[in-house]
């Protein structure tokens, strides 16, 4: 039986996770249910896509991913499910696809069409939960919704390339546990544009000249360690996803800040590289 | 075998909930856990009952509801065990139950009687997972308590009605993770005082004279969205638990603030609705 | 099948946590996944022993825990596995070991050698999941990595005695939940040294003549409810994992503060027990 994976902005202490659980098993006594997140910032797709997309391809082929951020149905917002990359996905039609997994083809959309048998003012529970255990028992998406020829395209916070090739400029997508920033430039796409160029990361006031593998790459091993300036240095890597991080090297978000808080790198601003 | 569900105020990071799940996992290698919420305000049982009322009816009947909150065994605070509505809840005797379920009998209830076996400073560890894992592999409440007539009730925080019939007034009883407030009042109670009468819904110094039954009823489609007002705007909802709520469309309780924080209605504040 | 355990400071918003689970039923469709704690205070590895030696004991024997803090792989930080008081840990060479479990001898340990498989810059996900679901399925160490004869030690935060046995100076290693400032000084020590004499707990400011086995032991049940002091009291206690700690009777952490903040007793404080 398929895994169930939540991405909510519900947070852990209200009833709502607890709920959907619940009502998981009540259909399916032996499913599996993995939480992804339950801490987006509310109502936050750019979040939930950065989350979801490093997260998702980790699971077997065949996982259902129920996304509860932004879920009220209305005229604008409608329900989908599709399947994607060999994995099925539940959600508002409100962009989140498009930012998660734009360069893939989905196999197959369906707009959600159960909601006429179901009144609710908790869609998550009452329609994701409804559709992921239909899925998960091998029933066809046609059964829950009518095919639709694609989902809503959002096009924000993509990286831009000068007209001469000769900068990159992007945006901090996303700050992390430890209060790092990261950015929506990725590995390829610095290495297709600089093709081995010198170049300069520029973040807010701070330069930096070189993109690290590793964080403890900054320290010099040959230096005694009691002697070694390392926590609190601040540097540039592509982080484990492959996206560009500014980082403060162990820093702690809740005593002495994180890259975000210290050098004023907060979600939208914008971070550019300069190849010479 | 039934689902050992758990509330309690541990919080996530210390080792409380770790250790449960592993005692549960050494007594029932084939075990289903859920955690419901671990994040409860310390010693609130107010908010206790409120999320696990709203939670426990989703869970397949029969399954059992580990509660842990104030349950250090004292003189004035014994441990029951009680069959209620098809579940099973194992808690302290402070009252949690009559906020949870007032209106429902319970079929069985016993005082927990196995101390004098185990000598703890963790009750919920060394006795309520004990007695969950027991009735998990179907014993019964007698092998593990004595029978007693009743649990301690407790009548605070209830709606009053005025001598009138005009006016119903209600508490503050939960903020959600959305910063919204939550009322008391549940629908039922208003359609039965109100009788389809206008009103008006006065919390603080706002007044509402529509209660919504969806987040986006505020929303004016016919307004192109980018001239759209939405956000940030106040309003009066039955929420998903059907209690009426004043929320703030879309709001960030941690940036710039909810309905608890902008509004000034936090837990215990009044919330009153006037019928014409 | 053993459980896999996990104990991070990775936190449960970003797609980590997510992504080993996802990696782990990859591998072991029927794995049970326990989380023990995602919230350690970053790179902490005190604040990590402290949690993972009260939470493991409570799990089957033949347990697999994975510790994700500060573990990124370099010249001073090598991987490890080990099987310790029958249960098995996969961990950076740290020094967590000899916090955790000093006074136990492992039965055997590696350095994990498995790397040069693997490129990776997530090494708990690629690395440290591989190891668990390798002894998982019965594998053995030497499979994944080369016999060592010891971890790194290290000695910090440990109570002294002095030299005359009048006094034991210790220090606040842990915060709990509830804003509780826990000592490194145990019971049993307490009982070594003390051997029956009367004594003092020294605190900041504040002195202590007796330490409580249970938190309500500081209310006097013959006066009647409403007019008793309890709430607020100043109280040392042996905890449930029987380490000194001083509490404030239901403080509350976000409200009006726990003992740490309330008293000052935080994070490597100093405390001190004077016999007479």
């Amino acid at each position: 039986m398929s895994i169930i994976t939540l991405t909510t902005d519900f947070g852990t202490k209200d009833h709502f996770v607890g709920a959907i659980k619940g009502t998981i098993y009540s259909e399916l006594p032996n499913a599996r249910i993995v939480d992804i997140s339950h801490h987006i910032s509310p109502f936050n797709i750019t979040e939930t896509a950065y989350i979801l997309k490093n997260a998702y391809k980790s699971f077997p082929e065949g996982s259902i991913h129920i996304i509860g951020v932004d879920s009220e149905l209305n005229e604008e917002n409608k329900h989908i499910a599709l399947k994607l990359d060999n994995h099925y996905f539940i959600c508002p039609d409100n962009g989140i696809i498009s930012l998660l997994a734009s360069e893939i083809k989905p196999e197959k959309i369906v707009e959600i069409n159960i909601h006429d048998r179901i009144s609710t003012s908790f869609p998550v529970l009452d329609v994701f939960v409804k559709v992921a255990c239909h899925i998960s028992r091998g029933g066809t998406l046609e059964v829950i919704g009518k095919i639709i020829p694609d989902y809503k395209k959002l096009v924000e916070l993509q990286p831009a390339i000068s007209a001469d090739g000769k900068t990159v400029q992007g945006n901090i997508i996303y700050v992390d546990n430890y209060g790092n920033s990261i950015s929506n430039i990725n590995k390829k796409l610095f290495q297709e544009v600089g093709k081995g160029r010198d170049f300069e990361v520029i973040a807010n006031k701070y330069v930096f000249n070189k993109i690290n593998a590793k964080y403890s790459d900054i320290i010099d091993f040959s230096v005694p360690e009691n002697i070694r300036q390392k926590d609190g240095t601040r540097l540039a890597i592509f982080n484990s996803a492959n996206y560009l991080e500014i980082a403060i090297y162990r820093s702690n978000l809740n005593t002495v800040g994180g890259a975000c808080s210290l050098l004023g790198l907060n979600y939208r601003d914008t971070i550019s590289i300069k190849f010479c």
